[in-house]
């Protein structure tokens, strides 16, 4: 191992990513300051990077300039590893004593399949640790803006995956979530939105649509959910986005501070 | 101001917290390292800290030894500072010039009032940042072996503050989130686990029920929705404490790596 990149001291030292274990770290949501100090303790130490294709490569920069970095990268939409090939390799990484970080955009268990693969791990016998990461939606929110919750908002958020829309009951979300947050939705936008309306939340309710959160190329649409799916395509928004729908999305034209950064080119 | 900790190079310079400024940051559970490289680049350089009595002191060494520190904690069940008093001392302190860091517990847009505080600085013209972070309700659940989201758990999960029970429509709640997770939910737990079942959550359901989440005096307590607020009250789990019911609270018998660790005190 080379030279790593330093810490503030802790009252006790810094974990020890020791031989044939795994560690399971979130990346944030891309801007590289969203990254812990755990998982850049983790870096330093892994041999072994087995990287989702959402992790900013600019993180990987922290990488030790010796470590194996391996993508096994899922993005929606296009072909990808099978779960299970991925849980597969970080078993045999570890049975062969390397030192190895998982590393996935977000948070490891914000729809991440985290769990699925640190269940893998706990049934080889293979010792893990997990290290949380800011999920997109929530510190993509917030880079675009949007405070995911706040008291005028009601009392409630929902996170929900919409790769699969048949598989959730819309009705009872939209009752009883004010703020509804979807990952992995894009494709399925249209339905999901008629679902919504059907259920009762209003067409023009506003809608952000937020990909390459956090980073410099963010890009937010804000639209109304009875045209979000149709706003989108003609905008181009791309998956992976996440998608905002409530009344915090409006709090954006007084809390959008990245614009009023960009105002002030000196200010960082 | 005097030496500050490292932080790993980036492509352009970390940001500069300019006179005036006030950077809302979120410090996460309670683990040190969970903290991220912008909220400790934040403590570098932040003259004055209000500080949230949910952040760990040990975060707090990494200030500058100049910094001023001020504790404007709230705690559950006993009187805190008024919401408008700390937004306005905020205010204050950037117009006298000052490079204000606001800290909170978890994330700032998530249940902390930080939606509200931004708001504020806003229509005072006070440019500020967001720096999120873990929330509680995420990486607490984490640390004690539950993955806040699980393909076999369904697809979607909620987030609810539980201090206003009355405000909430759980029925839907129970009907369309498998996984609910309550912030400040323990004063009120008794009432909350009655709406749901009489929703038409099984009274047998898992629940934990988890204070001091991501610290070593983290503690854990795996019950019943039926039983769930009398037992919290025999074992003196004390508030702040995180609620999750559902599913997943039974995957932390596989996936509780801090015990497995514990297992090999040689390990991390």
């Amino acid at each position: 191992m080379t030279e790593s990149h330093a810490l503030p001291p802790l009252a006790t030292d810094w974990p020890e990513m020791l031989p044939g274990w795994v560690w399971l770290a979130g990346a944030g949501p891309g801007d590289p300051g969203l990254l812990n100090l755990h998982a850049l303790n983790a870096l330093n130490q892994a041999e072994i990077i087995l990287c989702d294709a959402l992790v900013n490569p600019a993180i990987l920069r922290w990488a030790c300039p010796d470590a194996r970095i391996i993508s096994v990268g899922k993005r929606g939409g296009t072909e990808s590893p099978k779960q299970a090939e991925i849980s597969q390799q970080l078993v045999d990484f570890a049975r062969s004593g390397a030192r190895v970080l998982r590393l996935k955009g977000g948070d490891p268990f914000v729809f991440g399949r985290g769990g699925e693969e640190a269940q893998v791990l706990a049934q080889n016998n293979i010792a893990f640790r997990i290290i949380p990461g800011v999920s997109a939606g929530i510190g993509g929110l917030a880079y675009a803006g949007i405070p995911v919750t706040h008291n005028a908002a009601g009392p409630a958020v929902c996170f929900v995956t919409g790769h699969a829309p048949k598989t959730v009951n819309w009705g009872a979300l939209a009752q009883g979530s004010p703020t509804i947050v979807i990952y992995m939705g894009m494709r399925n936008l249209a339905e999901i939105a008629t679902a919504l309306i059907t259920a009762g939340r209003s067409a023009t309710e506003p809608v952000a649509l937020i990909s390459d959160a956090s980073l410099p190329s963010q890009n937010v649409l804000e639209t109304r959910l009875e045209t979000a799916a149709k706003d989108a395509q003609v905008a181009g928004i791309q998956s992976p986005a996440i998608i905002c729908i409530g009344p915090v999305v409006a709090l954006r034209h007084v809390l959008n501070w990245r614009d009023l950064r960009d105002l002030n080119p000196g200010h960082s």
